[in-house]
Order: structure tokens, then sequence, then C-alpha cells
């Protein structure tokens, strides 16, 4: 049995005439002889409406409850996409997070798949029926109902893939890892190969074609992934094991419009700390560093993408009652990071990032780095050109992989 | 522990604001000292979209699918309204219909509860908790979600009342039954008790303010159900086993504003019944007698309520190609009934109705009468006319109950 799990994302079926599509395609690849495990996210804007829905009720709604909401948005996915299937004459049938055996542990909104049992899923493919799976959920072990966290769509198929000893391919608007978001950077280039770390740092960074938990079970289970476009059009990238970058190479950039920086001065770092645990609100870099706009005496800064502070006005109160003077958020950066295995073995890349951007007059407000990665803060509306004079000097111009290191 | 069911139909809950009052009530409630489980319909039309958006993917969806797709609407409900009412300072907790343990057969968008273990809510209310439950929905034994047809949140409500020693609460836009729909008859009276026969006859009849088959569930279990107001205002109608009106009284009327006959000539009884049961229409009634417009010599015809024939094209071009010119599907009819036990014990009641249709030139196109009910069917554009006018006889100028009967 050769079993191919396939991801459709949001906009793939974003309304009936794309789902329709969808399910054209998956039955052409059942035409083929495979064995079909077709998981889905929610339409469109769907999980959008439903969370800001949930705001308007209440200002932090409670996890669980939050779970059982967004949880629907792929289960209405899932049944049309078994419809239009069925509609063109083929058995197809569909099934929830839970029916599917995705146990998750119990952190509701952010959970973790932690075991696979995909038993019905088999029986069903025995039969020769496809089956379809609402992306981005499951059961924990006290059967309540949990989410994955954004783009966890892509983490089910890998994991089904995984449970199944199936393939994976992760369809979306693209064909695949372009070396900087095309809408961005017009000459972005096509990535036919990747390895697993790089694809998570472009992922975490804000490459939005693939989600960063995803790589890490792929990467776990040794799982190859395919990112391809939904209509089948163009190319494809797989990321696997080996990267077939050469060491040093900077193989893409990634980018976030908009990230915030929360920061204290002096001793506050530990209740900062537990100020943000308070609200559930993670951040993606702890450092000690100095803004042009801060008190003098910097204590620590955490970064924290937007999607965890859309609404900035009452997170800035509370943090002014507790803190007073001595806390601040800072205003909208943008983050632009180079990804590459081995780039910072020395400081050459850093310098030479640091000398793009100072040739445009654009002055970091912050910088990070990995042994993947370089990042760069800089003002939300200089970002646009910061990422297009990296690309050209780390991607357009550049020589053989060892003059980039 | 006392405790009480409420159930809020779709029109309470049918945007964020009634759904905030709706957690006031159930705040207000809990404040009395109750154990409160609170079913909730899905929010106002979403429903409907759903059923809409599956017909134009497919045109027969397959049932399976519907419950899976139609089951989100109640959760989207459940969980907004856990959240308002956490939001008002109370402890709360949603279920589905599974978690609920509300245990169906497997007839799917019409399946019949066969068992509840409300294990979890139980233990739910004994930790204090309001505990939210999303109608309309179960489990089969196969493990499978299925749905309980159109109004399908009242029998959740009363099977739950049933299984926990509950009292049950109907909430809906009315303060309960009335004589006839308000806003057909002006003079509509207020009915503040009803035997279950009479409300199962009513229902099944086009009133729509309680499910038919809750009534009967009510019925097998001796459970009260009080039919409320949502804000409250208003009075009650108590359903319970023991008719308050006299025997031969009609004690309301219920109107339909759309019914179809499917009608044979001749010898194809069978063949019609079959043709009905291969496309999950059910009939209401089946008879012999003749319309107008049929062809010579009537073989059977059969009642059928508009929401099993919404889109009646593709149905007539079947009968046609099945049956040529030995069968057809009517023009739409009204259908106008007067209820009470006993008002066929004699045709006194019945030739009143003939009377008071004909002096206003309505000839009935069909008549089928109950112990509990006489109806007509009635030229659709004459519906409101007929009610009205029968209305007034039976239930606005009645003298005393013998007078009637």
């Amino acid at each position: 049995m050769s079993i191919l799990v396939q991801k459709y994302g949001g906009s793939s079926v974003a309304d009936e005439q794309k789902i329709q599509q969808v399910a054209e395609r998956v039955v052409a690849a059942k035409r083929q002889g495979r064995d079909l495990v077709v998981v889905v996210s929610a339409m469109g804007k769907t999980t959008d409406q439903l969370l800001a829905q949930a705001r308007r009720i209440h200002p932090d709604p409670p996890r669980r409850e939050l779970d059982m909401l967004t949880s629907v948005g792929e289960r209405i996915s899932m049944a049309l996409l078994s419809m239009a299937i069925q509609r063109l004459g083929f058995d197809a049938i569909s099934f929830t997070g839970s029916q599917s055996g995705i146990i998750t542990n119990d952190r509701h909104s952010d959970a973790r798949i932690i075991e696979v049992r995909p038993f019905r899923l088999q029986d069903e493919l025995c039969r020769g029926r496809i089956v379809i799976v609402a992306g981005f959920q499951g059961m924990s072990y006290r059967r309540e109902i949990t989410t994955l966290g954004r783009g966890g769509s892509d983490t089910t198929a890998v994991a089904l893939a995984a449970a199944l000893g199936a393939e994976c391919e992760i369809y979306g608007d693209v064909d695949g890892v372009y070396s900087a978001d095309p809408k961005v950077v017009r000459e972005a280039r096509h990535i036919p190969g990747l390895g697993y770390p790089e694809m998570q740092e472009l992922a975490e960074h804000g490459a939005r074609v693939l989600n960063a938990a995803a790589v890490e079970f792929a990467k776990e289970r040794d799982i190859a992934i395919f990112v391809k476009r939904t209509d089948g059009q163009g190319s494809q990238t797989v990321v696997r094991r080996f990267s077939p970058a050469a060491p040093g190479q900077v193989v893409g950039l990634a980018h976030e419009r908009s990230v915030r920086v929360v920061a204290t001065q002096g001793e506050g770092r530990d209740a900062l700390l537990a100020f943000l645990d308070e609200r559930g609100i993670p951040g993606k870099q702890l450092s000690v560093y100095r803004f042009r706009d801060a008190p003098e005496g910097v204590g620590a800064a955490v970064v924290v993408s937007r999607e965890f502070l859309e609404d900035a006005a009452p997170f800035r109160v509370a943090l002014e009652e507790r803190f007073g003077a001595h806390a601040f958020l800072d205003a909208e950066l943008g983050a632009v990071s180079l990804i590459g295995a081995g780039i910072n073995q020395s400081f050459r890349a850093l310098r030479r990032a640091l000398g793009v951007l100072a040739e445009a007059g654009i002055e970091p407000a912050g910088l990070h780095t990995s042994s993947f990665r370089i990042t760069a803060l800089v003002p939300g509306a200089r970002l646009d050109e910061a990422v297009s004079r990296l690309h050209r000097a780390f991607i357009e111009e550049r020589g053989a992989p060892e003059d980039a290191c």
C-alpha cells in the first residue's frame, strides 16, 4: 500500500469552487493508484473570524473553549471536501482530529502531538476510501478537544505521514520555498531542496510556506516534505535531512512584518517573564541590548510576534500598572533574518549585513544570531527595503559559497 | 441537587449580544441555587447556511458528511456561551453531544437518541460548574457524529432532563404556545397548559415552538416541559401528561405554509413509495383522494413537507422519467389543522370546519383526520384566510366545550 498524505491550506479551500478543484486533484492522485489521506485547514479566514468573535465576547477567552470553537473551521472544510469527492464518484470519508487518533498533551490552543493512533484511517484506506482529516486539532488524553496552534495542519499532515509510513505533500499558494517572499523581493529564487534546520529557521522567522513545528516533527521521524502549489503548476521544494547547500551559504531570507519588544530596566527581568507567562505570551528571543528610545540602563528585552500581541493597548496599560516607567513596549519593528547552516562560524556574514544596512542608512534596533541565522530588527517602515538590499547582497550577487562566510 | 435544564433556540443566540443576554439569564438562575445544564442551538441561520453550502457542492450531500458539517453550528454557540458566562465570573464548561453521552442510532441527519450517559455532565455539576451542551447532535454506537434532525436541540434538552432527573425549560421568541401563530392570527390566545398528544399534533403540523420528537421523548419519560420567552417576559406554557382541556375542545390551530402532494394513478402506489424512500423523503400522510387537477382515477397520494422537497425541479423530472403521466407533483398547497383530543368522536367539528371554509369559497384539496386532528389542504394563497376564519369559529367564538364537538 503506497500511502500519500496531502495537506491543503486555508487559501486552497477558501471557497466552494476551490474545494471542488482540490477534489479533482485528489481524485487524479487516486486514479494513479495512491492511497490518499487528505488533511485540510479551515476555509480562508474562518479561524480568524471565529477568534475575533470570541474576543468580542471575552477579552481573554478561556483556551479550552477557544479550542472547542476554532476546531469547527477544519470540520467544515473536511465535510465539504468529502462531499465534493463523492460528487466525483469516488468513495470518501472524513474524520475529526480525535477520530483520526491524533492524541495531544492538554496545552489548549497550542497542543503538541504526543501519539498518533490512525487505526480508523487505516481501516478506511483498506476499504479503498479516500480519507479526509481535519487538520490543526487533536484530542488530549483527558478526552478534550485541543488545537495545535497556528499552521498546525502542517503538523497534522507530517504526524500522520510518519504514523502511516507515507509521503507528505503540503499544498499552498506557491510552488515551494523561495529565497525571500516573492511579494517583497521580485528577484526571489526558487529553492529546490532544503535541510530541516534551515526550513525551521525560515518558518520560525516569518516564512509562511510551512509550519516550524511540522518541520520539527518531520525531522524527528525523518519524513521528507514536498512543498507544492495547489494547482500543480511550477516546481516544488523538498525538505529533508540533508541540505544541498554548502556550509556558510545563505539559503534564504525570512522576515516578520511586525514584532514588538517588551523591555525592563534593571532588576525587572524575572517579573517581566512572569508577567508575559500570565498572559500566555511566548517570547521569540530574550536578550540584553539597548534601544535608542529606551531609558538609560537596559535590563531584559523580549521579542514578541505580533500574533500574540494583536491588541497592544490593554497590554500597555497593564505593563505600566505593574512596572511603572521601568518597563516599556516599543514601537512596531520589522525583523529580517538571513538563514544558512554555519553562517556564524565567523562574523563575516554579520559584518557584511551590517554594512549593507548602513549603506542604506538603516540602523538595526537589535541583532540576534544563532548557528543558522542572523536577525536584525529594523524600523517597520524600512523593512521591505532591508529585505531587498540583503537579498541582493547575499543571494543575487553571491559568488561561490566560500565567499559568503 | 436540584438540576434545571434550559434550552435556548437559534434566535435566542443569534448574535453576540444575545449570547451575552442568555449568559446573564443563566447566571441569574445559578445565583438562585440551581445546578444548570444549558442546551444551545446553532446561532440564527448558521445551519441553513451550512446546508446551502453543502448543496452547492453536492446536489444530494451524503448524510454522514452532512452531520459532520452541520454539527459545528451548535459547537460555535456552546463555546461562545461558555466564554460569555466565564466573562461574568462564573465557572462554565461546554460539551459536544458525544462528550455529553448522547448516544443515538446511526440514521444520519435524523438520528434517534437511544441512550444518555451524562457522566461527565454530572461530574462537572458536582464541581459547581455550569454545563453547556451542544444541542441537535449525538454519537452513534459506531462512534460517528450524528444529528437529530430539525429542532433536535429540544430533544437533547428533554433527553438530558430525563437522564438527570431535572426540570426542562425551552426558551424561544414567544412566551409559550398559542392557539394559532400570532403572526397570522392577531387574536391568537395564550395556552397555559397542554397535554403531550395535543402538543405533538401541533408541532407535527406546523407549530414551531416545540419539536414533536422532543414531546414524544418527554411523554415516554413523563418530563414536564416549560415553554418560555428568552427574556423572561410574558407567561409560559406547561406541557405535561394531563391536558387541562375538555374532551372534544379544539385547543389550537397549526398550519404549514407549504406542503406538496405526490400522487400516482392506478397501480403505482408501491412504486411511488419506493421512489420516495430512495430519495429519503418521508411522507406525512398517505391516502387516497381526488384532486381537481388530477387525471381521472386516482391511486395513492402522499403529503410531503416542503423541507424535504426544497428543490422540486429535479424531483419532478425524475418523477416523470419513472412514471410518465401516471404520477404528478401538485402545485404548492397550505395545510391548516385543528387540534384537540376527541374532536373526531363525531363529524360535527369536521362539518363545521367545512362550512366555515365553504362560506369563504375555499374548497379543500384534501382532508385528513386523526383522533386529535382535522387537517385541510387549501390553496397556498388562501391559507392565512383559512387559518383566521377557523380560529374565529373554533377559538374566539366557542362556547362551552360541549358545543364544539
